[in-house]
């Protein structure tokens, strides 16, 4: 056992109870915004994902789900499990359940298309969903929300578009299965493909404005496409939105396994809640932390923001503009140069005690594809 | 001139100011309710159409639009117009301008699909587009709103798809013309267009929660799909939600014309209000009266209320039980037995001082296709 995977054994025996950071509470609400659209802590040391778990009513993922884990499915936990980054879940024991009686489901994860290019943070549930899929073989969704960035930017209908298909470039570098793949514009899709639209309709049937109000924070002045887009985001939770990927008489009964970051937990929770109303197994979730901005971990890189972010686009020479010296032309940037030049990335609460700042998770994930450290 | 038509011109001829009904104030809001899903009026002389007509800021069918009428287009115009059940309108010179210039423009109109057969009422819209469709020889566009079925009603979805097909039946029996009528289902369009999906999008961009809430009364136990549904209802008023018509490269700028009854005005109204900030024409409309229901005028034919409606399907035995005493097997139903069997039915208002029910218009218009008296 290395040091390293001491300590992540040390992480993980560490139960809630033990941790640090204090149980969540309705007076300290305030302290930390997570929706969706905004990941804002007051707190230095980052979002507290513990608060979280206890406000979301998700599971944390303990070494007994990663020792089954490896298992049943034969390959040590990716490092991103190991280490906590991805640190929180719904169903996944279901999930393994079905993997060991060799039952099928597949994997749903997407993008919200609203920059040129995808940057570090983005790329963390698609490496992880690209190892999800070697491990279990099995098809793979990936919703590009253009809808959803058309109708809460500033972006004609046109461009958002347009960016579906830059992102879908950095999506597909990942290396994904090209048999077993699909990835989708919802302003192309859903406009071929009956099946989905009937989905979201019967989605938008069995949820209320105030339901949308109390999960996503909606307000009387929002328009009505915000107001229904939830159930464009749950749809791909039900297999028989992909007839062309699961036949045409397929009734909706293929369980789902999500990756993404816990900000898009509340739509997830929506879907679960409506699903067995409509005869649908509820999707399964993994839950990642946030990638912090490189100003600091009160927030995540953000593509709004491209001071906060580095782009998987950007030169060497912007990306020492961003604050990163050591970055230039001829040199790749080492380990210890992120390490100098993001000094105010803190650990953000019990799941990263390795003092390994998350870029240096990420870079290493370069050379060793197969989840190992 | 017949006698008839004699008293048609004294009605087209009073203005709104002769009219013997009170003008429409905020205190007597609350005598008729008319929305897209209620017609009720306390009073038994039924709708008070001024009212409607200054409530929903619409233009009332003069004479000098009907002597256009017949000017440009070379016909007499429909009775339906003559009679003043087609009583009210928006932009309807507009239309005739692009008519007289050779400018395209195309027919929408389009049904509810809750009921396995269509009544009487129904029909009033359905016959007139087909009238004006001759008239002016454009395309016609024909949507089944089976997603506003399914959203307000209990009915599985697959259940409005179905009524959607038996109700097409009812319609295409109308003898449009076959090469230039395009019927379709939501439900299976939408998902069929991407085009249609984007507009539907950029309509919900542009109307908000607080607007759908003053508009149609939706509350916040409202589901998320009847407050985004406005939306769908908009988008066949623009030509580039059918590119198989009007080509893919078509801007959305083929002016559009809506004949329907006055209840579906407030679709309308937000569709015309959304028009010009997406670059599109507004569409014109002309609105009809309603069917009164067989009980009196205080409200319409209605599918969810059987008794109140002669169905298209209804057997000469079923009629009778609903009061037609006269309707037999071997007897088509008089004029006569009408008046006498709906005595309740009484002139809604001055548009309707010709002593006729309206039952018996319709049935006239079987023996007088060209829209004559």
């Amino acid at each position: 056992m290395t040091d390293t995977e001491k300590l992540a054994a040390q992480v993980n025996s560490l139960t809630l109870e033990e941790s640090t950071n204090p149980p969540a509470t309705d007076d300290d609400d305030d302290d930390q915004i997570v929706d969706p659209w905004q990941v804002v802590s007051k707190s230095g040391k980052g979002v507290d994902y513990n608060k979280l778990i206890k406000k979301f009513g998700s599971t944390r993922i303990d070494d007994a789900l990663l020792e089954r884990f490896e298992k049943v499915t034969g390959h040590k936990p990716h490092h991103f499990l190991r280490r906590g980054i991805f640190f929180s879940q719904r169903d996944v024991h279901f999930i393994l359940n079905c993997y060991e009686a060799k039952k099928p489901f597949f994997l749903y994860t997407g993008r919200g298309p609203s920059s040129e290019a995808m940057h570090l943070g983005h790329l963390i549930p698609f490496m992880f969903t690209k190892w999800l899929q070697e491990v279990f073989d099995v098809p793979l969704v990936i919703q590009m929300t253009d809808d959803e960035k058309f109708l809460w930017k500033d972006l004609a209908a046109e461009e958002a578009l347009r960016l579906t298909y830059e992102n879908a470039k950095d999506i597909i570098a990942q290396g994904f299965d090209v048999n077993k793949t699909f990835i989708f514009s919802d302003m192309e899709y859903i406009g071929t493909c009956p099946a989905f639209y009937k989905n979201m309709l019967k989605i938008q049937k069995c949820v209320t404005f105030n339901q949308v109000k109390g999960i996503f924070g909606f307000g009387d002045s929002d328009c009505i496409g915000k107001i229904s887009f939830p159930a464009t985001q749950a749809a791909p939770s039900f297999s028989n939105s992909f007839p062309h990927i699961f036949g045409e008489n397929d009734a909706g009964k293929v369980p789902c396994f999500i990756p993404c970051a816990i900000d898009q937990d509340p739509y997830f929770r929506m879907t679960r809640d409506v699903a067995p109303r409509l005869g649908y197994p509820k999707p399964a979730l993994i839950h990642s932390t946030f990638f912090p901005a490189l100003q600091g971990a009160q927030t995540k890189m953000s593509a709004s923001d491209p001071n906060s972010s580095i782009f998987l686009t950007d030169t060497q020479k912007q990306i020492k503009t961003k604050g990163i010296a050591e970055a230039d032309e001829t040199t790749p940037p080492s380990h210890d140069s992120f390490h100098q030049k993001i000094p105010t990335l803190p650990q953000p609460s019990c799941e990263h005690p390795l003092n390994i700042p998350v870029p240096f998770d990420l870079f290493e994930t370069n050379s060793h594809e197969d989840g190992s450290d």
